[in-house]
């Protein structure tokens, strides 16, 4: 099987670039096999994202970073080299919903994903037995409202000891502290049951119910401080009608939701998502 | 060509409407080809929509309300009858946007809507050659900020002129006045360039686009006094990108706008949109 | 828990159909709490669909049955009367591509389908573990070319051993013999991969992409003696483009056909779906 | 207002391409404002597209054209550069049926397209008025059976005399002759009104509600010899019901094919389809 290097490159843009980069690529005989770029001319920012295949460069990742080191100087890019036989490791936090969790574990066993969920962290037990029926450790960290600070930190030791590359919080219903938001700033990807910004914060079902909405939306975003304010990485609606209750908007709302979930996750793990200030540019 | 008796109703629920209604129907000897019912449990109020062939009964529809006037008492009911030969008229606001106006103007020359567009009024001249070459007269009301009670006088007198049963704000761009919003509640129809609530107000696409969302919308909703706030008739969202400039989004927005106005009119000129506090019930 | 008595009837149209039934109706004291109705103008026929709370009347089922006996006769309905404590029994059957099932399982568990789904059958092993753990009986059995009678045999005895109401051939990839499509007919639901007609038979993700479409689709539908031709319940798509492989295809394919054989599975179990010919009427 | 040459490319895929090609862009001090690249892995084919601010290059296209001669020789490209204040011509041919060319019109002179519409061609002479007010000849070339070729003669030489780079048929509903699909292979653009390779020929419509579909289509695509079989650029469907009746799938048929074809004429203006054998790449 192919393993990559995949290279992601953000940087002020000027010319030059992309002669520069593939120059430097092709210099080492490597042959690329999906590129992507994107100029921000608002922002004076460019995007890139190649994908290298591994064999035709003679050299490990470590060595090819080496080498590319000058390059990025030159340029001032933020960037970062992916050897695809590293796959990321992958924690998942759920509260009492099930679905997103059953559906990225269909989706990782089914090998759609880029990565590895490594363990469930819950506040709930009820999900331990589907967790380790699918041969993963399944952590049950209460959160009452008294002793917060103690069960974050319990989760953050978790996480560190799963070495996990990402988290998602896949309905996990809890606001994380500030401290883990800032820790692990764009590696925690959360799905909000609500076309954002409309319906931030909680019951979005039942505001848009009582709005007469005619479509009900999910966006996954970045965790960041601010409530449901994060970078956007992905959105998709629902179409619905007066027929139908607060109950059915929440049916068809767990369908959007891991659908959106799981194509925003997928874009991370395969570094599609690059974040520039409060907004994503999306290689899909 | 045959027409219809369209009947709506919208009364407290309790058990045996339908029956007596379509008994009534029955009785004289009248042919449904349509039905729509709709119960809201948590209101307790029943929505009916009958489409019946005319010629199936041998009453005109003056006989045929005052034979139904007792039904109507017997079960509390906001109702109304309209004999389909009856088209409603239809008054288009407009102001430096084209595109509703161009596409509404298609659609009714196609025989898309039931109902007759009978002129077109704006706060600026851009339109009158396309309108007049569609033989329908255009009325020019400049509405400066310090004559706006004076304007929207000339804009009522217009409205009234011209017999209008429905007023469409083709993005008309500027806020109708209380009096007005009052005066023809529940027949001004509105198109707002997003998916409300989300960017209510002015430059919805660059709102969206600076909180990077990945959907656009459109919105077409009876106006009320609340701005953007009225029961909504019709949503829906094209997908948007980090390619997509605030130009891009205008141009997308364009095609969701006139494809959701067409929607709502066509509903609400085919008596498919009943009104319940600030939400409707659609029988699309 | 309230529980309802559904009626669904399809006959010849004539007038006064909705004024009997719901006289009917109304006449026990019968409460509506839903209620469809559908003309075919081409057809001249007339079908209908009413919800009614069972504690409004004061009748058992099979009493309620008896008294409507004489409508039916009078207006030559097709028709039929179910209590919905008296829950549908599903058999799915299975072949080695797991994604419906797991859907369909989790919706099951979650609540989301008016049935109860009994027991799996394969032609391979690969399930038992995850169907076992739902606590389902599972049965393999092996089709092989030469045994394929036998194995049809064995598979009717499962499926009347059962008691099953539905079968649903959730990516099951055998052709059913013309004697089970007879004895169960308007009873089993295919999910074809690729939006009918277009790509019936084999491999129609590798016919898509190599036709070049820009998009691909599944097909809910029931099944009948001629392959992939039977009356369809529901449609979807997914949008491609020249970046995705063949492998991609599946992919996008597998959420677009779970999503509608739910859709489907869902609606034909709540009584949702009256077969016409070859066409279905759908009061969704 | 900034001008561009669009550069576009399709060649054998080997290492180097993009580093050969973009350090040609700058080396001439080219600023790239848009970059986009496939790799077809199964036919061993690269195609990318470039466009590069004209004034960024002290050299005229011609003299551009002429410098990247010899790379072209290298890699054994078909490419094709091109400078944008050169706008295609677009003539447009069609029948009976005026939704197309009515969104075709406004969006030309909204400015949505990269070509200038020059003149329209029908077998009727209905729109003419219509298009006579846009400031556009009208050319009525009736196309009786018994002198199709003579027509078709006196439409090649209408399309000669105008220039035209594309030739889009918008509902024209005859049938190209060889000899034209030959002569402007590439150019020559097909709404179809069916999701292609569903309902090939005479009245997709009618075939899509006598099948059942839920969904119906439109197709955009070149015009080859082969009715209906050339590559696609754009599909897109709408929903139906059995509610529908074929006039209405008509009706909705019309939103969704000037939807497609406005798409596939956009991209095809803008060189972002490039073709290859009976496929398209399409850098949309």
């Amino acid at each position: 099987m192919s393993h990559y290097y995949r290279l992601v490159v953000s940087c002020p843009d000027r010319r030059g670039i992309v002669a520069r980069v593939s120059g430097f690529i092709a210099g080492h005989g490597g042959s690329i096999t999906e590129a992507n770029q994107h100029s921000d001319l608002e922002a004076g920012r460019f995007f890139m994202r190649y994908e290298i295949l591994a064999d035709s460069i003679g050299m490990t990742a470590a060595e090819l970073e080496e080498a590319f080191e000058p390059v990025a100087r030159e340029f001032d890019m933020d960037w970062a080299l992916r050897d695809t036989r590293r796959r990321p490791r992958v924690v998942v936090m759920v509260s009492r919903e099930s679905h997103c969790l059953v559906d990225l574990l269909y989706r990782w066993t089914a090998g759609e994903l880029e990565g590895d969920i490594v363990g469930v962290i819950s506040n709930h037990d009820d999900m331990r037995s589907m967790v380790e029926w699918h041969g993963l450790p399944y952590y049950h960290v209460a959160v009452p409202a008294d002793y917060k600070s103690a069960a974050f930190g319990e989760v953050e030791r978790l996480v560190e000891e799963m070495e996990a590359d990402t988290v998602v919080l896949a309905r996990y219903m809890q606001i994380l502290p500030p401290r883990l938001c800032e820790r692990y700033a764009g590696r925690v990807i959360n799905i909000h049951h609500s076309f954002l910004p409309s319906f931030a914060g909680a019951r979005p079902y039942h505001q848009a119910h009582s709005r007469g909405v005619k479509l009900i939306g999910a966006t996954c975003h970045y965790v960041t401080e601010e409530l449901d304010a994060g970078p956007i990485i992905e959105q998709d609606i629902h179409r619905v009608s007066h027929c139908h209750t607060p109950q059915d908007l929440v049916r068809f709302g767990r369908d959007v939701e891991k659908a959106v979930l799981a194509r925003g996750l997928r874009w991370h793990l395969e570094d599609r998502v690059l974040i520039h200030g409060n907004k994503t540019v999306v290689f899909a």
